[in-house]
């Protein structure tokens, strides 16, 4: 059912629709860092003025929030159509460790098949590729159907004005499903959809102990430690086993059915190698009883994602410092609610204190976790047009990120949400030389474009 | 027996002391960081100077060294006298977390009766006065014994050329005894000798998982985290309970006799308060069965004195980090030795190394414990001198940190080790705002004086 015509467009545009995404991934939109608020700016203006100006939609503006801007754009002059609302984000993660990069994070470098830089993949590529995939149907026949388009710059900051904005305007954003390209394919050339997303609720643990820095030839003995203090903390909320010792943790998880364990099974045995691979690992090591797939998709778990504390600079300093604080989250599973396990970890963490150690916690953000029935119209759409540019079947994945985005879609507007995925296990999200597989920027082009088709009838 | 004429010299000479002093100060000899090193070669430089100059040494020269260069002076025109060899070091701590400084750590600044700046006590000051007390009996009737003196640029580093040098140096560094000012007092008012120092190991922990970041959305609960790992490691090493869990770590731990212990609970009471004050703590807690002091001064201990791994700036990032890495170090009490412990540092370390994790030890420097006999003339000279100076009973005590040269002296050079110290425990040794109270420079000026004229007989 892709119209041959789409395909010619795209073909007939392929270094231009390159060159464009390069340069949207050139503009440093790091939402989590205030230097960059100017760069967010830029690339709202920069996406709503090509929606306007180059897609031809009816309207495209920025929204001012509290925070990032979203973008926005519709046409809606498709009567007795459906209406699907496409959703992407145009922030990024930070890039340090950048001595890590082979190549600069914002200067959008293609080395063989892949273009590198931060957001290649996450979620500039596969947003852009939405935005390509409209201009190609509005270039060979017009849209097929209603479309909205919301596009936020803090997904990686916990996107607290999408959510206000979501809730604020249920009316303006009806439609009859959600388009989501933010996750990635089981394996190259196996077109996937992610059926299900992991929540979050994202913290940091701060330690103090004295009022100031001491020295541990006066006080080692007898001094609390801040950071000692944390390496007891962290280590009682999670065993060597993998076990998250949070008790009321795992009491609301969703049991899986047998069929679905034995999917991740199944999936895991296909995937854990490369997985592996990807990352340089020799193990992938966790909670027993639970495949590879079911830990990093199903299952609660807890990271700590930064640690800080006392001297860290060349040489020694036998410093006992004053405060310590560590960067921890948790990834949810339906049914478990983030302000329910916040506050689960408060009272666990208070717990823990250890003498003369005050622990204070500093919530950043969290997000719900989401599953989507797989019985809906409209993603039996998607599959087909999948499985038509991929020429495979579509694999079902449930995802272990989080698109807090997705869950509001579904509670608040009441839509089915399709998430196609295009990213790649080596595609290094949210690492240094992040890439995008240049052949599956136009396979998202021509697929979305084809499940557009499809749900115009 | 001290020459009034001394006290008059130090009287009148008062400001000018204090301006050598700051100058002194105000020379940022950082011994760990690499771009201080003209620093450190500009302290020598200057305290060799001022030795020959002021001082009128029949010698004073810098002496290169593999690292920072040693000052040497001497004056032997006492034929028939004893010689005392004079030890002190002009390098200082890092200064960071320099925001916590009230004034810059190189403009030294007096408030009320303070001199605050790095080095101020630790050991400029101290050392200093070692010097001035040369220059007042020098001005005032001549040395009354043979002096040498040896000043090093490394003691905050691991102190590698002095080990080096007075192993090469026996003869030259020959003396009768050894003077060291470089410890603290019980409390204001209370002259206090050490006779005990422990010893140190210090080693970095590097934990090392994925080749690069991972991202805790596919990763999370899959891939091994290193800051989870060095969180497991740290509370293996060490229980909550203050117990280090290195196999055969007590096992060479000399036992205090019954009166040694009873002293220092008796201290304990003394001390705990003003302890906890200086360091604005409620609680020392630590190793059951012990008291404060005995903690501080005659047990082993673990201490972390940095850590750093993941995200660590503004907002939240959900890395998995590929590396971490945290610094400890073990104080050591009579009669462990440094290599032995870093061996059984290394062999608990490698059991404790998690699944997909590997464990790397960096190796800093280390320390010999010392402990000097109470009985030995010189100590008791000292006492005569400190109990004229003070009109109080002098304190004996055990030191909790590490004078490594200290070891060197009674173990290489057979020399009785006298440590007089002028530092208060609220001087701020190695944290921010490091002071000394400006009634103990002159203090120490005095007694030095005091006891070179009673060892001169």
């Amino acid at each position: 059912m892709t119209n041959s015509a789409v395909r010619e467009y795209v073909e007939a545009n392929r270094e231009r629709f390159l060159d464009e995404l390069k340069e949207l991934v050139a503009i440093p939109s790091i939402s989590t860092l205030s230097e960059h608020q100017a760069d967010l700016r830029h690339a709202a203006a920069w996406l709503a003025a090509h929606l306007r100006e180059q897609i031809g939609m009816d309207t495209a503006r920025v929204i001012e929030t509290g925070g990032h801007p979203l973008v926005y754009g519709e046409w809606l002059q498709a009567p007795g159509k459906p209406t699907v609302l496409i959703y992407g984000h145009y922030d990024v993660q930070p890039v340090d460790p950048l001595e890590l990069w082979k190549t600069p994070p914002f200067e959008p470098t293609v080395v063989g098949e892949n273009l590198y830089g931060r957001g290649a993949v996450d979620d500039k590529g596969q947003m852009f590729a939405t935005i390509k995939a409209l201009e190609a149907l509005k270039a060979t026949g017009g849209f097929p159907c209603n479309i909205k388009l919301l596009i936020e710059g803090e997904e990686e900051a916990g996107g607290a004005s999408i959510a206000q904005y979501v809730q604020d305007h249920p009316s303006e954003l009806a439609a009859d499903c959600a388009l989501i390209l933010d996750t990635g394919m089981v394996a190259k050339g196996v077109p996937t959809i992610c059926y299900a997303l992991r929540g979050l609720t994202y913290l940091e643990i701060e330690a103090r102990g004295a009022g100031h820095d001491l020295h541990s030839g006066s006080y080692g003995g007898i001094a609390p430690n801040p950071i000692q203090a944390l390496a007891w903390v962290l280590a009682d909320l999670k065993s060597r086993d993998g076990t998250i010792n949070i008790p009321g943790l795992y009491d609301t998880v969703r049991p899986l059915s047998e069929q679905e364990r034995a999917t991740l099974e199944r999936q895991s045995k296909q995937l854990a190698p490369g997985l592996m691979q990807a990352a340089e690992l020799h193990a992938l090591p966790g909670e027993a009883g639970f495949s590879v797939l079911e830990r990093a998709t199903a299952r609660p778990t807890l990271e700590v994602h930064g640690i800080r504390g006392g001297f860290v600079g060349q040489g020694a300093k036998t410093v006992i410092p004053a405060v310590a604080t560590a960067k921890i989250s948790l990834r949810l599973v339906a049914n478990q609610k983030p302000d329910a396990v916040l506050e689960l970890v408060r009272q666990r963490v208070a717990e823990l204190a250890p003498e003369g150690i005050e622990l204070i916690i500093h919530e950043h953000h969290g997000g719900e976790p989401v599953e989507v029935g797989l019985d809906a119209p409209v993603l039996q759409q998607a599959v087909a047009a999948l499985e038509e540019e991929f020429g495979h079947p579509v694999e079902f994945e449930r995802g272990g990120g989080t698109i807090p985005v997705a869950a509001l879609f579904a509670a608040v507007l009441g839509q089915p949400v399709v998430m196609m995925g295009f990213g790649l296990a080596d595609d290094n999200v949210h690492a240094p030389n992040e890439k995008f597989y240049i052949p599956n920027y136009y396979h998202a082009i021509r697929s979305v474009a084809g499940f557009l088709s499809r749900v115009g009838g």
